[in-house]
């Protein structure tokens, strides 16, 4: 279970309000790599997980991504404590207030309506948190790959931030967390090859005919090699024909139909069919205001009005 | 630019129509681990990346993704063959439809339903695909770990899907998507560690006073440790007091607020105080037809009825 | 700042794995009125709460909804313990393993085929989580009420839950989440009647010629009437024409536009008219293979074709 | 299968950076009726069609519309260059780069932030692609119609970026864009036309009773008629008696409960009958810190209260 | 302004409950094709319209959507309203409550145990409704073609519905809906025709250039052309290098830089390039187990070791 | 059934166009506490709910919101009306019609650009509507609960939008709408009042050693406390030790497994089992172009190259 200190893990001086700048800072509280994604990440892995040791290395980062989430929420309502309270007791002039909210630029107008200017989980565009961000899929070859990934993402979105204020104590705190994600990320490399053999990832092995080809799909001037698709680890494959249907079979798609199916499959094929040979009047061209310039138009005009001629 | 074969990259051979084993297969149609979401990334970095190197292997792989992309959706679009025809035609008895509609087993009703028995960019849940999948962040050292980790989860959900099926041909198929994966993980590998040194990833450094700390902040019986927070690399941090605040500061947040905005905040906190005094009837008591059994119900019930005195 | 305590609020005790029962589980889990939901909702309110009882009471019941996210998270892995070794380790006969993923009953097959039998954050139809789910506005008398309502309907999937098992230890665990709901109700509502006046809910009144007013607007036989419409607290209004433009006003909407932008409205309209006296030969028609049948037939045809005459 | 080109559809020459722009033009690459959306419908309709004719249309429309996204994707990444760079390597003063970041106006400052001054598959407003926007259900006599319907929309929002742009590279590439949607509303036109008859869409005709009925629902000065609800193919029917239970039955709903659910329903209803006789003491009463007004008052104060008197 | 008359436009007489049956009824309710959608499609562009006629046709059309809404949500309720009582109340023995819920098959446990067996509004799939279905973007001769298109398909999926069940007062208001998304879509189609020109839509004409060409982009067997591309308006192109670069120009991207972007985007190339001269040791190969097999071996070794030589 | 009465419920009076301001309004259009979540949120209660007077209710009160919709629409209809012609008719100069654009502030851009400047069904950062924004259940204990909150929730927000104009009519116009939330809230606190008990909401009531127990989670500097966990009706529980595994077992999460499962339990920790006495070269150092720097560096070397000694 949790506990809950009132102190936060790193202390928030904020110099004064910003609701841009809190905006900008969403990216890290209610973003795709920002830490409630981090926690939740890890926290459920946690849950699942049977290995003694990944299991505690888990819970530990996911409490600690949960007390970032509580510092960079921190910075975030520091920033806008000036634009909630005159929202809220609405004092100022309404024209000066409407300008002050669209004027703060990006999307913080939203933080402020609808949010109250509190410290919403969206993202710096107002889009409500998903786990969809969340790519855990149960298997520690995977995860742990996923998570040294998360914390590079998440590392380098902390970098931006810092280059974007001046704010000493911000920049302070958007330091430590950037730091600690990459703490973070060296855990999980040493988790990850502390499982032996981890590649390929999962129990099965791949089919050693597919497993070092590499298929050269992206053709024309600017093609350039290295160690990703030369040397003696790859065959690497250009001829087009070489390409296709690589298990020398017809590279069709076929399904066997008992009778039942096969005769409704002949049906709906007949009563869907587009005829190759008409050429219809469309609404295209009704809509143009013009018969189709094509031969075909004497016959078309006679099968819309047969009985008129 | 792109140009389309009508031949496959791999030969589909399906033994029989299933559409319960379709909709597990779209999984990798428009699941998160999938295929669309496969060709989306590679072809949004590739369209960023400046590294000649790097923009070519994107390209060849995510024109790579898109052809199986187009075999797995055949996969679907074969399994669902049967499925389609009977509704569409609508020539079975009412009872024996709905009972084959429903009785297929997990979300296929959606399928055949909304989706006329085709090949949705949905996962197996039925949920439309969604961009929030792709965690591109425009920054190579975290883009290729995020590339490493997608092909490790994409082969891991194809081992799957391996697994529950018994039909030859369709495991053929998916042996060798599965396989691709591999190839690809092996690739982006090789092109992350071609940039040196990338890690930490991105321009700036961590600060070095917290760059190596673990903090130990899940307690209890069944603590473990690992290379992953033990050895000359790490500063093991368990002590509570140790944790908490690391700056060294109080721990707390603050904002410099001028004058008028420290009055709005002021009366603001006024206007909303919850007085920790009172011991009001609320909804919940009356909700239960009951007067609260505290000393306070006699002042309560003075103040709701003065007049009554 | 959070720590973790290994052992759980509350001891988990499962019968056996049982997949189904884990899916709908996942409905306190990863679903609107679960458990991550609850922590989100009162955590991001005790970060901007300025209130200082109100502030601590959040982040003690926020830090108890962890709590809670970790048992009911807990009942789901054990839930599908058996089914996560079976996909993974593939051992099963594949036909075996199809059935029983499919045969679980509802959503079960994506927690497994997707998520690897751990606790996805989704609910019980595999839709993902989002805090769209979160209400919170930074108003407390009406996110008080917003959590009265979240503990209200907490309650009753609880409730629902208990009902549909007969496991003993998942019985119990989740009596224990549904109690605490409960308590977490009382809680909330003695927090909003300690703020005085809290109806209405923030600064300003309503108008009065509106605000005791009840339109009666679904008129017919069924019509019954109660406190929330009659008595003397309410001016009830059955007349349609009193419930129309009930400022005394035309009913319209109207804008002052500057001469350019009327000129331009009047361009587009005379664009885009449609003109009502026409009637013009349409894709329906086409699409049935017959001319309409109305008077303007011929004028039509001498249209389409006037150079035949 | 697929292949790739390296030189794109159409040469893209830009100006000069403008990620203001950038992020309007995200609209036909990631936004409901972009290119992307465009591909997806119409590659998934080529792998689930079975008519030769349509098949290989559709795969060479959803071919070009990859190589538009492909266009379209790269006017965006040369619109971002500048910031790009600016944001990666952080040279700029820090005030500086958040005023260009907040002050290029729209959303660009989440493509910068979050993406890397990328092309991520959002809209203009941040919100991610979702397959949500296709509505391809598998019967082509709809989807074909959906087509030349998604085609129109397409047209009108490149005519808009045109207008929005005075960049003469930009303006050009986009009026290639624009015009390949007509040709291809054409060509959807044809194919849909070749079908006959296609009107009603699907198998089963409507009932006649209400086919050419016309309901004037929306009542009041302003009303207006054309050919959609006047002549000789419409009965238009205004009397509000004649547009309610139209079959002529009592327009109630009604099921045949069995006596066990029939007793179920009775007990919940009287579980949860709200009383119309009574005038209960409510929330919203208490939070004015008033007692009603009706004559209720004493006897709710009495049942409060029994003891007292 | 909206009024409601009790009574519903169509009788509901429903023979008994079935919720599994009502979860598929929920695709009209809540889905995309559903009633909301088209309700909420047309009264947004009502609001928008300026044109008279089309502003009281698409009032009218709403209205009538909603009235649809209303029909389709009570077949939804008859059919859940045993399964209603059953959950509400808890009398069965729980097991039997189980598998009741999760026998009845597709996703009806979710309304059951998250909606209480009401009519949510989600899919058939449980995913909750988004107006990301809406495709109104504002223009009529666009919008009247979704609305074309929103028609068609809302009348085939009906069609499935009617299909799939016996239950005759179902069937029977099933039919009454379909026939009016017919009668719909002939006066939106009258309502587009009425508007001359409305090809191509908006006020822009295509590039003479490119709005007859056809590009043959899916090559390979099973080539079959129609009037889609065939005739005297066509110009149908084959030939790979007549498809690319069209404008005659290099097929590149560029932009103009001024120096100082110029400068960063070169130091930021530097920063990130993929040596491609490097044969690195990468994870993978640590993940095996193994060395890499290739001559670089050895210098790799070096590198990774200076001191130990 | 509806029926439209062309008249609005009140009159709207716009000074002038102000597509920034239209955005804001979006948020009671399209927004979480706008008026289509409230109409929704009624309409689809109304529909399952059996008690005559609620269902009377809540179809009188989801009709005045739909009637609220539609007044409100046509605010953001007249605000955006100069910029729907500009950017239709593409007069402007072009660098003008940008400058507009994106100079609106806020998101506006989108509203013009995607949706032609009519009312989208979005928030006002441009998020799409979505159902996961209603919360009923299907228990009038707790949704006549959740509609409070939410007539307390949009009176707020109403509350925020007045205070951001000055626009005498617009004011006014909300100023009836905020005022029509209050007699809202009044009619939904009667009728769940009507309700006895209601409290605790649903049927089953709480395990008593539970319900009356305020855990304290949040320690530190700053503890107050209140009627919310003080006084006869609270047990207040601060010792750690009494807060975890308040059951009396062993906190921890326990399944019986068949020997089979248990078997495969085993099978899927070895393999995937993380070596916690290895000290593994990882991607991080590989990144970092550094061998690590503890005492296993040699062995290391010596697995990796042993062929070398």
């Amino acid at each position: 279970m949790f506990a809950h200190n009132k102190r936060l893990q790193y202390t928030v001086r904020v110099d004064g309000p910003n609701p841009g700048l809190a905006n900008l800072m969403l990216e890290q509280f209610g973003g795709p790599q920002g830490e409630l994604a981090a926690a939740c990440r890890y926290f459920t892995q946690a849950l699942a997980e049977d290995d003694a040791g990944r299991k505690d290395l888990l819970f530990d980062i996911a409490t600690e991504e949960l007390s970032h989430l509580e510092v960079i929420g921190n910075i975030v309502v520091m920033l806008n404590k000036g634009a909630k309270g005159r929202l809220a007791e609405g004092v100022e002039e309404e024209g000066e207030l409407y300008r002050s909210i669209t004027g703060a630029g990006n999307d913080s107008h939203i933080t402020q309506l609808l949010y109250g200017g509190g410290a919403p989980l969206t993202n710096s565009a107002g889009v409500p948190w998903t786990s969809a961000y969340i790519d855990t899929i149960g298997e520690p070859t995977a995860d742990l790959r996923s998570n040294i990934a998360a914390e590079a993402r998440a590392k380098i979105v902390y970098e931006r931030l810092i280059n974007l204020t001046d704010d000493p104590g911000v920049k302070e705190a958007l330091g430590f967390l950037m730091t600690r994600e990459i703490a973070h990320q060296k855990s999980f490399e040493k988790a990850l090859f502390s499982i032996t053999p981890n590649f390929p990832p999962g129990k099965t092995n791949g089919d050693p005919r597919f497993a070092s080809v590499y298929y050269n799909l992206s053709r024309g001037a600017g093609e350039e090699r290295g160690s990703w698709n030369q040397g003696d680890q790859w065959q690497f494959v250009s001829d087009p024909d070489e390409q296709v249907a690589v298990d020398g079979g017809s590279g069709e798609a076929s399904v066997e139909l008992d009778s039942d199916d096969a005769e409704l499959a002949v049906q709906l094929a007949a009563r869907t069919a587009s005829d190759p040979n008409a050429n219809p009047l469309t609404g295209a061209e009704i809509g143009m205001g013009e018969l189709p310039s094509g031969p075909d138009d004497l016959q078309l005009e006679e099968e819309l009005s047969p009985t008129k001629r």
